[in-house]
């Protein structure tokens, strides 16, 4: 919707009369497309019209039996262009005997707190749905494998092909490797199989068999003060919700 | 020091001999380097005897007067194989009439907090100095990247060079764009001239001309929780302190 031409004005007008609530046609429609195909679906982001008229841009999980399974919305909206309020939490989805997936948005992986807190929710992947029209695509191909990397996770981040979108989706293991690219915005189909079994190997391991970054504490140190968040990295508390 | 063939015990043991408190005679003569050459000097990492008897990786900042004008203990030891003791605070040394310098060793890199911490802090630029002697170079060069890109600061990462280390420094501007790079393990200069001034000019134009981070929040709105720190993003404190 952003970087099309539009003034933003107008977007918002735009936004505003194709708004639905969850339990709307929209994501219906889109819940039984799920459920016709039997797979879990991540049919990137709605836009959702809030229980006070808020616009929310909200990413959603739909399950093999058409089950509205998840539903998270942009906490870092892409300003000023994009009009939407923010969400207030991050989601993390459980697929049934598949894994935990971490839900994302766009502009949310330029803020690393982002899938920081996703992976210690015990996202094994996550999914980050993006239509980026601009030039930056080249500074989110980084940002997916430093995310993926520092966090140990599978990232996955699809954006919108051209001739809207800069297209270049990546596929990334939790050691930064690329497992599959679009190399340009072209309409493209990224097929591929993610053994979530990694994430935990490779914590157990250690990234290029050295690093293990979830296992950096001995017991009793003290927490490292973060007055950023004021808050603290607390070796308590410094693992993954799933990991041990 | 490290991934260098000693076992871990003798290594501690060879540590301690080398160990000194940081007016002892190493320091000194580097602080005598610099005021020889009439520069700041930051000649990597010295292994500091503490006031207890504890080994830290410390990286020193020394002005072009031959003063000590600022010290960093490594928070995030190379664990199991580095013996050092964390240090317990992030810091920013100011080089008076040029910038803020953020301090940060090796493996901190790998923890997003630590340069996130450092840019809340004013740094301008971060000097990341590194011995690695593993494959792991390659993701480094991608979290250097994304470390400057996601904080808008430059990032200048040194790596030892061979036959011990992989090499591979790197220097990178605010937006992720790499400014030199050495191509591999043999010794080289890099010199370059880093305009300052063009992190303020990024985080008010924005990356690619797009992104303004750092200008993220509006007036009142409500902060983000991040339950994995204990903390949160107040949209009250959310920028560099010297950036408004």
């Amino acid at each position: 919707m952003f970087g099309d031409g539009f003034p933003d004005r107008q977007r918002e007008e735009a936004l505003r009369g194709a708004a639905e609530p969850l339990d709307g046609p929209r994501v219906e429609a889109l819940a039984a497309l799920a459920s016709e195909l039997g797979v879990w679906l991540v049919p990137g982001s709605v836009c959702e019209l809030g229980e006070h008229g808020e616009l929310f841009n909200t990413q959603i999980v739909l399950s093999p039996e058409g089950r509205l399974a998840g539903s998270y919305r942009k906490v870092f909206p892409w300003r000023p262009h994009e009009p939407y309020v923010p969400g207030d939490r991050f989601v993390v989805v459980d697929l049934d005997g598949i894994g935990r997936v971490g839900l994302n948005i766009c502009y949310d992986a330029w803020f690393p707190e982002t899938m920081r807190q996703l992976a210690w929710m015990g996202a094994e992947v996550v999914l980050n749905v993006v239509k980026t029209t601009t030039a930056d695509r080249a500074q989110e191909l980084v940002l997916a494998r430093a995310n993926a990397i520092v966090n140990q996770v599978f990232v996955v981040s699809v954006n919108c092909a051209g001739p809207t979108g800069m297209g270049q989706s990546i596929i990334v293991d939790p050691e930064g490797g690329v497992i599959a690219e679009a190399p340009d915005a072209e309409p493209t189909l990224l097929a591929t199989d993610l053994d979530l079994a990694v994430v935990d190997h490779v914590r157990t391991n250690g990234t290029a068999g050295v690093n293990r970054m979830w296992s950096q504490f001995r017991p009793g140190e003290p927490a490292i003060p973060l007055p950023v968040y004021g808050g603290r990295i607390d070796p308590e508390t410094w693992q993954p919700s799933n990991f041990s």
